[in-house]
């Protein structure tokens, strides 16, 4: 890999998508440099492009020249999936946020990979269609980036995650080639799953320029729940006897006393200040559907866990819409308790969340951490946040050693080191501990055959010692 | 490739599964010689290994002498996935056909590729579960073959295919090495999706020995509705219609005249002999959202299409268990039509089944052939049966031109050639057709990837000229 890119490269990146769409400037650079992990590397030059057929140019200039390519979303990524770790040029989405086309009959759209998830999410609501995928960053977030990382979100215990929802792709390979993936219907099995292959593969097998989306009619009608626990261990013991039950909430959300405290103010009705923990639970459907899920849904709390739990229904959506702003305020709210934190999305077989959170406590206590935990227990993806001063350095170093004694448990229990974040930089060297050799090697040799410069986001998912 | 296997060779096979284990008398090859498109090849050898390791010794084996190695299910596949064509050794999986575990807490079931499907079906219903793809073979195809060929089903429509079940498997590579892929979790994003690389792959790049599947709650009830039409167009229209109403059937089967005609004989009430096109509509789910979706399915029909259809709902499970006897009978049923026929599972935009079916009628015409179009019109994918017979060269040469025509009004249509029937060697050479020549060479330096020396289920998908 070169250096820095010289002038020759530099003019011929302008020629291509045009001067104005071509940004050097350190104080425009420095905007694309950063992600929600809090890192920070500067590229050398960043580009708007407009068309595949550019982003083709600029992937032929950069296996001529061998400079890195970073394909960016919205950076809001959480494990480094957009940062210009090894410099280059950053590829940035803002002038390909199309939605092509919404074909209501079909239930299918078609998207440019700029297009903001939650944009998109307004415009189909208005035709009664919705996209599930719902991540906490929806308002900013990028579907490009969904697709990359294979977002989730709360909505995934009932509709599943973004690889659920893509059917079909226009993708620019590393070496410059324009391919579709998929098809537009409901079904197909036509040769291999290329699609899949590219969904989560983190920026690093191609590019995305146009994304097939499958949709859903927009349920009628929806209710929120919101159950407060004296006790920590039924909070996180009754999710999976909920989902058990066959009640099946299309939200089932947790949080712990410390997730709880750092968005408490938020709220018009805080929860009662001991509590251990808050499930947050909905029901969407047709209006008479919810509402006897609504009943059956009290009638298992009460016969569970009436003595440990209080339960209560969101009486509008003034108080619903209260509720979420809370619940996505949780990650960056965090950092009022310490400067910086070590931020992982492990996930456990449901029944295992009480084994997982008990850890995390005691994992606490040893190394002395705030450590909270929340999230999509539906599907028992539970967001450890382990906070920390880097500048402390006992203290960061006891936050790695809690990291990695997170991921061995979580193995242990059968799970896995990440439900819908990535690996990114953040996690690449724990990749061994879940991935077995051959299929790394396998990976390995993917990422090979697709990008045999390594030019498209290298260092991203494997390390380069690994 | 050898031509025919040595002693020496079939001794080490012997070595590896037992004598008892390997067949090789003619009249034991000739039980897998077929499958479901009543063509058959000889193999030199038949394994019955009961493990990952023997599979790996026969596939290193395999490597050593070059033969092919052929993996079958139960050979109900449609496209010649499981034919021995090349010959060689083919590996069935009826001693590898046990539930490991059916983790009811966590609604996930781990079997061996042999498990029947609807084996699977009812001891899950047993514990209040559902696994619901729903090949029309249930009752004697597997889990492995299944997987092979991401196999759909009626319920698709609501549920969705194979694909969307499979989280996770245990794969012999084509080199011998046992790889595991994917989570036992409902989410996970760690590394390349190499799981949905496999499902559909049909049996050319790995051999399933253990899969890992996600389950649901089983739906507290289920009505189904025929809708007799005495216009084909209406019944055709109706189709994308009532998925936009937002109704969401479990179940959106259409039989053409012919169709119904084929198996009129097994229905207690059969339909009015002028019947042009039945749809066979299915709502799940609690009790209450049934009686709720029933409603409103009958005032949508009413207010729609009451001069040219009546409605008719199952009185009971024995009226609903005959009716789907007649659906699933169709394709065997059509071979009293004539001996021989091209059967196709092509998928449009639903909205574009009316436009397929006339399509099919003017072929039918202009070529003076028997077409049948049946099959699962809520997600599009139509199957379409030309009938001929194989001894009549002109009606032949004439069924084969009319697949051609199909296949290009197909795609035109923004549709794909098979919703889950898959390519093997009944429509490799049509491949090119619908993937574009970059992501072909893709999928082919796929294969050589992971099968270097192309001993797994050789000429499938790919035609060797392609």
């Amino acid at each position: 890999m070169i250096a820095v890119m010289d002038n020759t490269i530099i003019k011929e990146l302008q020629q291509c998508v045009g001067k104005e769409h071509l940004l050097t400037a350190p104080e425009e650079l420095a905007c694309y440099s950063f992600d929600s992990t809090g890192q920070s590397f500067m590229p050398d030059a960043v580009a708007l492009p407009d068309s595949a057929e550019q982003i083709t140019t600029l992937l032929e200039l950069a296996n001529r020249y061998r400079f890195p390519v970073i394909p960016r979303g919205a950076g809001s990524g959480m494990t480094g999936g957009a940062l210009p770790i090894k410099a280059g040029l950053v590829i940035v989405f803002s002038r390909m946020n199309r939605i092509i086309e919404i074909d209501a009959d079909n239930m299918i759209a078609v998207v440019e990979p700029g297009v903001i998830t939650g944009e998109l999410q307004e415009e189909l609501k208005k035709q009664g269609l919705m996209y599930p995928p719902d991540p906490a960053s929806l308002k900013f977030c990028s579907i490009g980036g969904n697709a990359a990382e294979c977002a989730g979100g709360p909505s995934a215990v009932k509709y599943g995650v973004t690889r659920d929802y893509i059917i079909g792709l226009e993708v620019v390979l590393p070496t410059g080639e324009i391919m579709k993936t998929g098809v537009r219907t409901e079904k197909g099995v036509v040769g291999y799953d290329l699609t899949h292959l590219f969904i989560g593969s983190e920026g690093t097998l191609g590019i995305f320029t146009k994304l097939i989306l499958r949709l859903l009619p927009l349920p009628e009608s929806k209710t929120t729940f919101l159950l407060s626990f004296s006790s920590l261990p039924q909070a996180t013991g009754l999710v999976a006897e909920i989902l058990s039950a066959g009640l099946m909430p299309c939200t089932l959300e947790y949080m712990d006393k410390t997730a709880v405290q750092v968005v408490r103010d938020q709220l018009a009705a805080p929860p009662h200040k001991d509590t251990a923990a808050l499930l947050l639970v909905e029901f969407d459907g047709f209006r008479e559907d919810v509402e006897k899920q609504s009943e059956q849904f009290t009638a298992f709390v009460q016969q569970h866990k009436q003595k440990s739990c209080s339960l209560r229904r969101a009486a509008d959506e003034t108080e619903t819409a209260e509720l979420w702003q809370a619940r996505r305020s949780i990650s960056p709210a965090t950092l009022s308790l310490r400067p910086n934190k070590i931020s992982e999305d492990v996930v456990v077989p449901r029944s295992k969340i009480p084994e997982l959170v008990a850890f995390t406590d005691q994992l606490a206590g040893e190394l002395d951490l705030i450590i909270l935990t929340f999230g999509h227990a539906g599907d028992g993806n539970i967001h450890v946040n382990i906070m920390v001063d880097k500048n402390n350095e006992q203290e960061y170093a006891n936050g790695i050693r809690a990291k990695q004694k997170l991921f061995e448990f979580v193995l242990s229990l059968d799970g896995t080191l990440s439900g819908e974040h990535g690996i990114g930089t953040t996690k690449s060297e724990f990749l061994p501990l879940e991935i077995d050799r051959t299929a790394l090697s396998i990976m390995k040799r993917l990422k090979t055959l697709f990008d045999p410069n390594n030019i498209l986001n290298p260092g991203k998912i494997f390390p380069d010692r690994n």
